[in-house]
C-alpha cells in the first residue's frame, strides 16, 4: 500500500522535525533552551485563566461553526478599537488557530495547481498548507542585508502568471521580523489591483513592533479592495494562547466568507473552551500588551548584542517586529549544526534548539547556513543561549572534516 | 474576484445550514428542540471538568504535534482495555476532533481525483472533507427497509475502479445507527485485500450499541491488514466532549503515521486544554459509559415508539447503535418541511429542528423525503419533540399546494 504522493510531499516542519532529538536530550537530563518555536513564555492574562477556574458549563458541547457569538463580539470590539470600525460580525470567521485561517484562505482563493506569490524566507508551514491545498507557492527572494524588505514592483510582477491567484504576506514577519512600510503595502495593493489578485495578510504579530514603529495593516486598504483583501489573524502570540488554537479570517468579500463558513461547518466548530476564554479580550488591560511589547524589544536587543560578538555570524539589520530573526551562521549546513547541538554538544549539561532556515525558503539551496531564532525566552535565558551557541560553533567548527563556509 | 470552484462546491452542512432560522426563532422566544445535531446533553465526566477548575498551567502553550504525551498514554490505556494490546503510542496521531482525522485519512490515502467508496446515506460532512481534499466519493446504496445494512460483495466490487483507493465506513453508523455485523466486516476486509484498498473506519460511536449488541471494530482486523487499516476516532460523543475537539487516527502503517505527523506539524498542535482534560480517561468509571449507553437505548425506544404512531412515517428497523435514525416523512421535500418547522410552525411556542437527509446521500435525488434525527435529548424532550412533529406534519400537509408524497 502506497500513501498518496501529496502526503509524501508534505515537508517535516523545520520548527518541529528535530523534536525527537530534543526529547532524547531531555530524557538524559539535558536542559534545552527552545529558540526553535514561537511558543512564548509570557503569561496568559489571568482574566482568561479565571474562565477555566470558574468553569460552570457542562457538557462541553459544540460551538457555532462561524464562532462563539460572545467571542465574535469580543473580536469585533478589538478590531474597532484598532480603528477599523467598518468591520462587522459577518466579516469574521473564527478558525482553529491562525493555521486554519491560512489554509482556508488558500482553499478559498485557489484551485488545485494555482499559484500564490510569497516572499522568501517565509513561514515554513505555508509549504505544508500549500501542499495540503494543492497550491504552488512562487517565492520572490528578499535579502538579509536589507532586512528582508521587498524588492521593487517589477521584480514581484515578473512572477505573476495566468495561474497566480494571490499574494500572501506576513507583517510583522515570521521568520524575519520585518515590518512592511506604508510604501511597501501601497505597492502590494497596487499589484493586487492591477493584476486582479487576492492579497492575503497574515498579521498575527500585529502588536509586536519595536522602536516606536507601527504595523501598516491590510485593514487600512480593505475598503479600497474589499473583494481582494483577506486578513489572517491569531490570538496565539498576542495573549500567549498558542495552545488554545484561536484565530480568525476577516474579509469583506461575501463569497469568501460564505464559502469558508461552509468549510467550517464541515469541521463543526472550533474549541468551545478556548473561545470562551477569549470572550474576555476587553478585560485584558492595555498595560499587558505594552509590557509584552517592551519585553520582546529587550529580548531582541540582548539577542542581537550577543550575536554581534560571535565571529562569522551574519546579522540582518535589527528586526522591526515579531519575535524572530533569520541569522547566518559560519557553518555549511545549519541543520547538521542544529542536530549536533541537540545530540552531541552540551555546555554544563545545557544546549540550544533552533530551527534550520532552509525550510523557510521555497527555492532549493537557499538559507542552508541560516537559522531562525525565536526570542521567546527571558533575557537571561537568551544571554545564556547565545553563550552556548558561541561555544558550540567553536567546538563544531573544530571537528575534522566539518566543511565550514 | 471569483472564489475557487472548489470553495463553491463545498456544500452547506445539512446539520447546520438551517441554523440561522433556528437562531431567528430563538430570538423571538421560541423554544427549539435540537434533534439536528449530535451534540449530546449528557454531562461531561466531572473528573475532566476538575482539570479546568484546578488549572495551574500558564502560559497556554502549544502541545506536541503528535499529541500531548499524557493524553497519548491515556488513549493507549483505553485501546488496550478494549483488548487491542498490539497498539503502541507510535500508531496514534492525535487530531482536532474526529473531523480532522477523517480529513487527514483522505489526504493520506488519495491523490486529487482518486475515489473512495462510501455507503449512502453517509455522514454528510464526508462530502465536505472529500471536496476539501479533492477526492470523489462513490456512493453504494443501502436501504431503509433492511436497516441500511450492506449490499452483497458484488454490488460493492462493481464500484471499484482504477482510481479507487479506499472504502470509508462508519460503525455504529452516523446517520443510520447501523452496526455492521462480523460477516459484513469480514466482507469489507476481503474486498480491501483483494483489490488492494485502504479500509477507513470511523468508530466514534463505538460504545453506543444497544440490545446487547457489540461493535465489531476494524481493530480486530488491523494485524491482518496492517498497511490497509486506519481507524478514525473521537472523544466527542464518548465523553460528551464535542466542544473540546479531540480525536485521533490510528494505523499500523508507518508511512501513513509519519505522513500525517508532518501534516499535523503544519498546524502545530491540537488544543492543550482539551488534551489535558482527556488525560483523565482512566479515571472515568465504567458506570459512566454504561449509564450513557442505557440512557440512549431508552431515548431510541421512546423515539421509535412515538414515531411509529405518526401516520405516513417510514421507519427502518430499530437502529442498533449510535444515536441517529434516518426516517422517511410523508412530505415531498423534507428540507422545506424542516425550514417550515423553524420559520413558521409553533406549538405552544415550541418547535423542532431536524437535519434534512438529502445532504447525507451522494446520489442526487435520494433521501428527499427523509430526515436525520439525533436522539440526543432526554426522554421527556423526545416525547415532546415527537408530539410537535406529529402536529406539524398535519398542519404542513394541510397547506394548499404542498405536494406531499
Amino acid at each position: 500500500m502506497t500513501v498518496s504522493d501529496r502526503l509524501t510531499n508534505v515537508p517535516a516542519s523545520p520548527i518541529r522535525k528535530l523534536v525527537p532529538f530534543a526529547q532524547a536530550a531531555k530524557k538524559e537530563g539535558v536542559k534545552v533552551y527552545h529558540l526553535n518555536i514561537g511558543d512564548p513564555d509570557i503569561k496568559t492574562p489571568e482574566v482568561m485563566l479565571d474562565v477555566l477556574k470558574t468553569w460552570d458549563r457542562n457538557p462541553i458541547g459544540y460551538d457555532l461553526s462561524q464562532g462563539n457569538p460572545a467571542f465574535l463580539e469580543s473580536l469585533l470590539w478589538y478590531y474597532h478599537k484598532l480603528g477599523f470600525s467598518f468591520i462587522n460580525v459577518n466579516n469574521i470567521q473564527v478558525t482553529t488557530g491562525g493555521s486554519e485561517a491560512i489554509s482556508m484562505a488558500l482553499f478559498a482563493t485557489c484551485n488545485v495547481g494555482d499559484e500564490v506569490i510569497v516572499f522568501e524566507p517565509f513561514y515554513a508551514n505555508y509549504n505544508s498548507y500549500a501542499i495540503v491545498n494543492g497550491v504552488t507557492l512562487v517565492p520572490v527572494a528578499t535579502e538579509l542585508k536589507n532586512g528582508f524588505h521587498l524588492p521593487d514592483k517589477k521584480t514581484i510582477e515578473a512572477k505573476v502568471t495566468k495561474k497566480t491567484k494571490a499574494i500572501l504576506i506576513c507583517t510583522p514577519n515570521n521568520p524575519t521580523g520585518t515590518v512592511y512600510t506604508k510604501k511597501e503595502m501601497d505597492m502590494l495593493v497596487s499589484i493586487a489591483k492591477e493584476h486582479g489578485l487576492y492579497l492575503l495578510s497574515d498579521e498575527v504579530y500585529r502588536e509586536f513592533c519595536y522602536d516606536g514603529k507601527k504595523q501598516v495593516s491590510l485593514f487600512e486598504y480593505m475598503q479600497e479592495i474589499p473583494k481582494q483583501a483577506i486578513v489572517l489573524d491569531s490570538l496565539s502570540k498576542r495573549y500567549s494562547l498558542c495552545g488554545a488554537r484561536l484565530g480568525c479570517l476577516i474579509s469583506l468579500n461575501e463569497d469568501v466568507i460564505a464559502g469558508v463558513l461552509r468549510v467550517a461547518q464541515g469541521r463543526l466548530s472550533s474549541g468551545f473552551i478556548g473561545q470562551t476564554m477569549a470572550t474576555k479580550l476587553k478585560d485584558v488591560p492595555q498595560s499587558y500588551t505594552d509590557a509584552v511589547q517592551k519585553e520582546y524589544q529587550s529580548r531582541r536587543d540582548v539577542l542581537f548584542d550577543g550575536l554581534a560578538k560571535i565571529e562569522g555570524v551574519q546579522l540582518p539589520p535589527k528586526p522591526e517586529g515579531a519575535f524572530y530573526a533569520i541569522v547566518g551562521l559560519p557553518v555549511a549546513d545549519a541543520e547538521d549544526f542544529c542536530t549536533y547541538l541537540l545530540t552531541t554538544f552540551r555546555d554544563n549539561n545545557e544546549t540550544v534548539m533552533m530551527a534550520p532556515a532552509a525550510g523557510f525558503y521555497g527555492s532549493k539551496g537557499m538559507g542552508k547556513n541560516e537559522v531562525r531564532i525565536a526570542y521567546v525566552l527571558n533575557c537571561d535565558s537568551i544571554k545564556r543561549s547565545v553563550a552556548i551557541l558561541k561555544k558550540a560553533l567553536q567546538t563544531y567548527n573544530s571537528i575534522p572534516g566539518i566543511n565550514t563556509t
